[in-house]
């Protein structure tokens, strides 16, 4: 039996899901939910959002695709009291409220969701947590180059800025650093590169603001570049992205050890999708395991991202 | 309270997780039973193997160090009967019905058992299971330059040879076109480098008997030097190794993605035990929750690589 699966948010995520949930011969795409007016050039049935409500019994999982910014600390309680849910929820600094609340909301409800499910958090959630408990030292992690959307958003909300968009660059000196097992500190691994439309009265001020807002650029290598409009348009479809987390430490012996992973892809929504595509099966043992709750990819088992094989297939295939 | 560690098996891998745990403030290092008469200069107590028997109630965890070859398959049940254990068992072939047999012997004596449990396997496995779930495709491993246990064995079994140790070498071309998401066939992503003692009017046929032994050397490039003792024990030092995961894939976009993981490590038996010490946290949460049976690494959370840590302080450190 096929798995029916919703999408609510049709930006690029949403659009990436549809795709991969199409081409899946296991799932049956039943409904993609927008606030917007939007069509599917795959001829998805389109519904209002507040329509989901219409689909409990129809949808088995629902994929959240809406933004980390406004849209999914709204959305995932309320489609997750009605649907088992995966989101990418991607706020850092609000996981683990959000963990608490949703918990408690699935369980009640009966529901399964896996929160911050993409590349970073998600697996390289996973991967962090594995480098540390075998070297007992804290991994380094590099983005980029490529789009940082909160960032982004810090940008926006100076006053002044008509628009802008911030890459993330790793800096060379700290990689080559970290490769080596030598301490960077956090202030110094990346460049942030601002894009950033303003009037040229303002420019002067809006720099200044962009450079001192704590948390995203204060204390840190900013650069900030005056551009046109168009030019921000352009550089916001572009959807490459870059990652890497490292760990470098000397055993108690004095030998030293390396653990390197990276990701690189052409195109983040493209590659988040998959990794939403693998955690559905996660939802779909813990179903069948009858739990109930939230869960981020730490407590999920690489052997639970595979539905209807046995414990013994998955060992012969991977060990 | 302390974990009470006892290790089975003194040779280069015992020896790391002897320090490993003396340098642990959270284990205690109970002793160690070896079938040889050696001593420790930690001043470890030294017992013969057959007395573990007389530790049951004093040890929590034994950690297995003999090889795969001839000591894991005979040891892991006995010893298993008796306590938790920890193996590194990596005879490929055979883990699946090791894992069978063994994980009803642990059910039946109330034990767990985390198996094949070193880099690879282990968590490598880890690795490509979940390249695998993210693409949908197989992902490319390498190893080396380093020993290969299991192709030294298979050398030494040849008539004629006196002594022998084979490095693993990955092939740089294969490498990088699997790096650009080329299929590489299985045969030519390493070259087996055999350094080989034999009596000259023996070496040919040495040779010949080397390269066509099934499953390990045939169809594959294998390099057979003829070398002094010597050279061979000196060879039989080199502790250390690498090891690789590639994916590279298409998304049913088109868009392209790389997934890479990779270690390196100066001493092959000093990292394993880095990560056997990580998996001790794994049997702790096991036995919290009253779960017994055989595990691989594939059926691990990796927030169950942390003990004493709540689900919320794990998720607020790696998320």
């Amino acid at each position: 039996m096929k798995i029916n699966i919703g999408i609510v948010g049709y930006g690029n995520l949403g659009k990436s899901c549809e795709r991969s949930v199409l081409s899946n011969a296991r799932f049956n795409l039943v409904a993609i939910f927008s606030r917007r007016t939007v069509t599917s050039k795959f001829n998805t049935v389109i519904e209002p959002y507040e329509n989901c409500v219409n689909y409990v019994g129809k949808i088995d999982i629902m994929l959240l695709c809406g933004g980390s910014k406004s849209d999914l600390e709204i959305q995932t309680p309320s489609v997750l009291s009605l649907f088992d849910c995966i989101n990418t929820f991607d706020t850092h600094s609000k996981i683990l409220s959000e963990y608490n609340r949703l918990d408690v909301l699935a369980k009640n409800s009966n529901h399964r969701l896996i929160m911050s499910c993409g590349w970073d958090p998600g697996i390289f959630s996973v991967v962090r947590a594995m480098f540390e408990a075998v070297s007992y030292e804290k991994p380094v992690t590099f983005w980029g180059k490529g789009i940082s959307l909160g960032h982004s958003d810090a940008i926006r909300r100076v006053p002044g800025v008509i628009d802008g968009v911030q890459f993330t660059v790793p800096s060379k000196v700290a990689m080559m650093m970290a490769g080596h097992g030598k301490q960077v500190q956090e202030n110094n691994l990346h460049t942030r590169e601002c894009y950033v439309v303003a009037k040229e009265s303002d420019q002067k001020q809006v720099e200044e603001d962009i450079k001192n807002i704590p948390n995203y650029f204060l204390g840190q290598k900013t650069n900030v570049h005056f551009v046109s409009n168009e030019t921000v348009s352009r550089l916001k479809q572009k959807l490459s992205h870059k990652g890497e987390v490292i760990s470098v430490y000397k055993t108690i012996h004095g030998s030293k050890c390396k653990m390197n992973f990276s990701v690189s892809m052409e195109s983040n929504p493209d590659f988040t999708a998959c990794i939403m595509m693998a955690y559905i099966n996660a939802i779909l043992n813990l179903k069948e395991k009858n739990a109930s709750g939230a869960f981020t990819c730490l407590e999920i088992p690489v052997s639970d991202l595979f539905y209807g094989k046995s414990k013994e297939e998955i060992i012969k295939k991977f060990c």
